[in-house]
């Protein structure tokens, strides 16, 4: 799905290339059930609930205007699937269902205590985050490291053609790490 | 889906995070026809199909080997949308229903003639190529130019985490330019 | 050199890792005798002439505000090595003495023609060129294929951090092609 | 200066480009004072000594096969402002004169007992590294933070074409982090 089908505030949003590569190392199954933690516009959330016929999304969302933006885009594309919980994690987490698969696209301020009890809920969860500071990118390394977690890191890097005159010039974009470990495939 | 789930031989594949990103781009509904010319092993065909309910994918490759490994992965993953189709585009393209999308992943024998085709069945028609090499780069942004197609360029590169002792050490794919035109949305 | 050390205006620079990668492409001698076409605000020409004992740069630029910044670089840094030609490439050439080396850093409106007269004047010369946009690509890769020349073309990306609040974020650059060919050591 | 100029056995390398970003960041004058920590093969000896007149390069460096290497490339390149100095930092450093530049390109080790030694020695030193694991990332990060030292820190990419039948290949080379701080031009 393209960013600019999404409602969008000001709210940071996943750029679509990396929400492509995000949702397919998710490895979703048709009745998974993912948390989208720190779910920003929803876009995450909406584009993963097209594949779960039976599943269900949990939209973990913290900021008030993020989470109108995550209603309104799950209004546009009739995504049934998704449950907006507003709050703040890993607190609000305990008392929803067992995920399959948990999503981490933002700040990274509680990532361990995050990380921790997804594990705990499900030691077999699969897990994606997206990692922009280098500060965040040493937490989740050592976090890996640490529990000797099999992770994938990997880092993607994409620049866009924009026209100039006649010539098509390329714009480099922000690189971005995704990071992918668990789940029952391996 | 993971490279790795895949039957291969020795015909070169689209790397995941690429097919990833390139299925993302096709913008693929339930009810679409997709030409996957130059199919290879049959990965983007078997996880474009993923999305096509009621949809259909015509994968197409001459080489014999690639067929016999599109024709392994298609069962292997029961993907009944996908018709597998032995021959050279554009002349096996012919007789085919007209299709809705087509992903061009490989070789750019005769991407021109391909691309003509593929525009007088379906004016309205969704693109997507992979292109690696500089000759190819230069071919479909000549046609864009020509055409006067407003097409997106995304210049895609990706690195992946090995472990080397105690270290995570990031190993550079090979840059990929994914391109994308047409369509209803814009 | 930092970029913020040069005198600018609003003329297009070559950024720092770009130029330490062209000039170290270059492959200068102490006695080299550089062509600078394009020189815009004269960041290449006043490095490049650091390598410069006994040799000379000629630092054409037809823009009347890009040859002012120029030489106000060339005082700035005391380069008396560089002299600065006002024209056009390729006619403004042709009184000028061989060159060695040839740097052409931006437009790609007459290429092969400055090419043409480059080798004429030096078939052995040493040419490094910079490249954004892929129509400027696909002619240098054409040239180069149909000359037979056997170049180095690298595609140097690079992205730097800054900081917001406690964190390092990475922002990307642009992709910035390197070509590369000639001279007496291959 | 080319990596197949210089004598390599296994000892690893900086690739020439990073070779050439790194040298560019370092800002070295004439009399530059340049500790090369871990000089592996002596190939950023050899070229920063090219811009040392009046200057003096310490190549630090424990493998004794990287020892002798080292001792060749100098010879070769007639860089008698190299000294080569066998052993382990940060202990081997103690005895030096005071440098106004450092380079750690290798191994993270004793990363921070080095970069504590070497601003001891000289609290307005210019010091640039080489980071490819992301474990050493995390922990020069994590030092420049703790030290409140800002830092510049720079992801660069390279990709090379090579020749397959009638095209041009880009390959993907690893990401590698030049971080840069401290000197005297700030």
């Amino acid at each position: 799905m393209r960013d600019e089908w999404f409602i969008r505030g000001k709210v940071p949003m996943t750029k679509e290339e990396i929400r492509a590569v995000s949702i397919q190392k998710l490895e979703l199954k048709k009745d998974s059930v993912l948390y989208d933690i720190g779910a920003g516009t929803g876009s995450v959330s909406v584009e993963a609930a097209g594949f779960l016929e039976d599943g269900k999304v949990y939209a973990i969302e913290k900021n008030p205007e993020a989470v109108s933006l995550i209603r309104q885009n799950v209004e546009k594309f009739h995504r049934t699937q998704v449950q907006v919980v507003e709050g703040k994690a890993p607190g609000v987490l305990t008392g929803l269902p067992v995920p399959s698969h948990a999503f981490l696209g933002g700040t990274a301020g509680e990532m361990e205590a995050v990380l921790d009890l997804l594990l705990e809920k499900n030691p077999k969860i699969r897990v994606v985050l997206n990692v922009i500071a280098l500060e965040s990118l040493g937490r989740i390394v050592g976090y890996l490291n640490c529990h000797k977690i099999d992770g994938e890191i990997v880092l993607v890097q994409t620049s866009k053609s924009r026209i100039l005159g006649e010539y098509h010039m390329m714009s480099g974009g922000n690189p971005v790490y995704v990071i992918a470990f668990g789940g029952e495939h391996r």
